[in-house]
């Protein structure tokens, strides 16, 4: 039998809290935890070519299933032989499944419109969600838990996601119990389905409700009933947890989150979706986050706000016209090393593409180092000492 | 006595052709000619980090003035410690005198305004050009030959050209003379006004006319008469020869450029402003042109045009959408190396800063390129063979 084409362990755990580091295989090779995935949405890592991505050391993107099979098309791409051919990038990727950007952008306000096109229709039903997007001029489109499998093995991703239905912060406990039924049956569907070796993660939903998050991972983390998936390629390799970073608190998100890595197996990775800020990756790491994407960094870099460690600036601001300092003195990245705050502004007040590509740079060489401080914080012991120094410094 | 800052020597001629090349000192290193400048209009090659332009060959850049003063100031750049610091360039900058931005922008036809932002209106006089831009929200500016001129130094540039008054191609002959004559006694000026021992090029004007030509280049090429322009650094370095370019034949400009080489110093470097397409590079190498300038590579980058050595492609192409090859198969640079038509054309109909990136570095590669294989040809006597094959091969 050949080797699994996923696996994961837990290599060290913090003393004092709940992170951990952990060493996952993929079919593109190994991740070491917590990892933070920059986002891919329409195959590139905006403004960045993958060898810029290596350099700042990434390990793994997001690829977006909805984008890419709107847009060339998941059969264009597995023509071109793969997502990872096409967009020049060699390293593992991690697809979602399509759903949240369909429901985001089908309920205002649950998603970030700007970048994405506008709105579309949405129609939810049993069997799967029926959409039109202003991308392809509006062609109706299905999307079902089996073809969200086939669209993210199309790509040829190395961990693939369940679709799920996602609600808003808001939702009532009635509508988020119906709504995670159906998420339970689609997850279930998404395993039946997958045809390929690569890994899936399921995704736990139950809103803001403490009892419905409980009863999904019982429900999600049960030994497979049914013949077909009890195989070994018939389990969920990992577990997101989905639902959050849609507009509730962050003490609820950091509440939730806790409460769900306090349930989920300690031996498969923990993805927190969609999440977050500097101090949010801190914080769900103690609470024992193993994986984060967000589109922060590039995304706010692309408007000129820079992460730095004594804080966020706009560095369009009037005040940093003449400044000859690079965007943090303790930053090593080619950005930092390279150019002066006025300089960077000047781009800004330009349009200069290498506006967004110098903001770009440092923001996610932030974010990455970031994760690469507190993976050899847990390694040391050291983890609640490096984090509240870096909360601290910030919030001066 | 110091050693000049600027010299320049002729290191072989082609034996059919007035083809040369040549070897150039400068205060921020030597450059091998005939030698393609890519434009950096803002203090950035667009959408290019530095060191990509190094690798791609690029030798020196050439910097706005109009731009640079008016945003973020040439004062600023000054005391940031001059352009090359500002931009993170080490290899040498010409920069423009500023003359033609702002007789083009006022001037609508002459200029390609797109990236400059918007008319501006402008008053000329003796004394020099008055000017309001939409950059700074309209506040008068004046410049003049000795403003010119002191602003280039405050950049810090390396070759600082004389400001000149810049014609339509349909102008008359009375009013090419008149603006000639404007033209030469603001060039006398801009020679007094030197104050560091960096080059400064002269401009040939004259228009279309080539008994004003002949009569420019000799008066600007007259030994000086006045005592402090027979001092070494009161000399013209180099000639550029200017008013081509903007809306004539290209016939016509081979023409004119041809006339002008007849009659320039031979030891003296010979720039083109403004031109061309690779065809007009090798037809002005022909000719006796050591310097080119020119946005289009870059320009026609950002917008999808592809030069290939099998001609010009628009990447956006609905043929191109499942194309797995690479823009040009021969071309040996980092995009055609790594990445698909069908890749390329899915960042540009997703409008992703990357396909800007991808197609800028093989559109200056294939300049660049081109530079250095029509170098090679002149210095191993095959210079009329390889423009032939080249040209033949993309009108195919």
């Amino acid at each position: 039998m050949a080797p699994p084409m996923f696996s994961f362990e837990v290599t060290k755990k913090c003393p004092q809290t709940k992170a951990r580091t952990g060493r996952m295989k993929t079919s593109h090779g190994e991740i070491v935890t917590p990892v933070f995935m920059p986002v891919g949405t329409q195959g590139t890592v905006k403004a960045m070519l993958p060898e810029e991505l290596v350099d700042l050391g990434a390990e793994i993107v997001l690829g977006n299933t909805y984008h890419l099979s709107l847009r060339p098309g998941h059969e264009t791409i597995k023509k071109l032989g793969g997502l990872h051919k096409f967009m020049n990038w060699s390293r593992p990727i991690l697809t979602d499944s399509g759903g949240f950007q369909i429901f985001s952008l089908g309920k205002p306000g649950l998603g970030d419109k700007k970048e994405d096109a506008g709105i579309i229709s949405v129609k939810l039903k049993e069997d799967g969600v029926e959409f039109q997007s202003p991308i392809d001029g509006g062609i109706k489109h299905f999307l079902s838990p089996e073809s969200a499998l086939e669209i993210q093995e199309a790509l040829g991703s190395d961990i693939m996601m369940v679709l799920d239905e996602c609600l808003h912060a808001e939702a009532d406990e009635t509508t988020t119990r119906k709504s995670m039924e159906l998420s339970l049956r689609w997850a279930d569907r998404c395993l039946k389905a997958r045809k390929t070796d690569n890994a899936l993660f399921a995704i736990v939903q139950g809103g803001m409700f403490k009892n419905l998050r409980k009863e999904y991972i019982e429900r999600i983390s049960a030994p497979p009933t049914h013949e077909r998936t009890k195989a070994r390629t018939h389990q969920y390799n990992g577990y997101a947890i989905g639902g959050l970073s849609v507009g509730e608190p962050n003490e609820v998100m950091y509440d939730i989150t806790n409460y769900c890595t306090n349930l989920l197996p300690i031996d498969k990775p923990r993805y927190l979706m969609g999440v977050g800020t500097p101090e949010d990756l801190l914080e769900c790491i103690e609470r024992g986050i193993d994986m984060f994407d967000c589109v922060m960094p590039s995304r706010s870099g692309r408007t000129g706000q820079l992460h730095t460690s004594h804080g966020d600036l706009a560095v369009k601001n009037a005040q940093y016209k003449d400044d000859p300092n690079p965007p943090d003195r303790d930053c090593a990245c080619y950005t930092c090393r390279n150019y002066s705050m006025a300089y960077i502004r000047h781009m800004f007040m330009c349009n200069e593409i290498l506006g967004a590509r110098l903001a770009t740079i440092h923001n996610l060489h932030f974010y990455l180092n970031l994760i690469r401080m507190a993976r050899s914080n847990i390694n040391n012991g050291k983890f609640l000492e490096f984090k509240r120094e870096f909360t601290e410094r910030r919030e001066k």
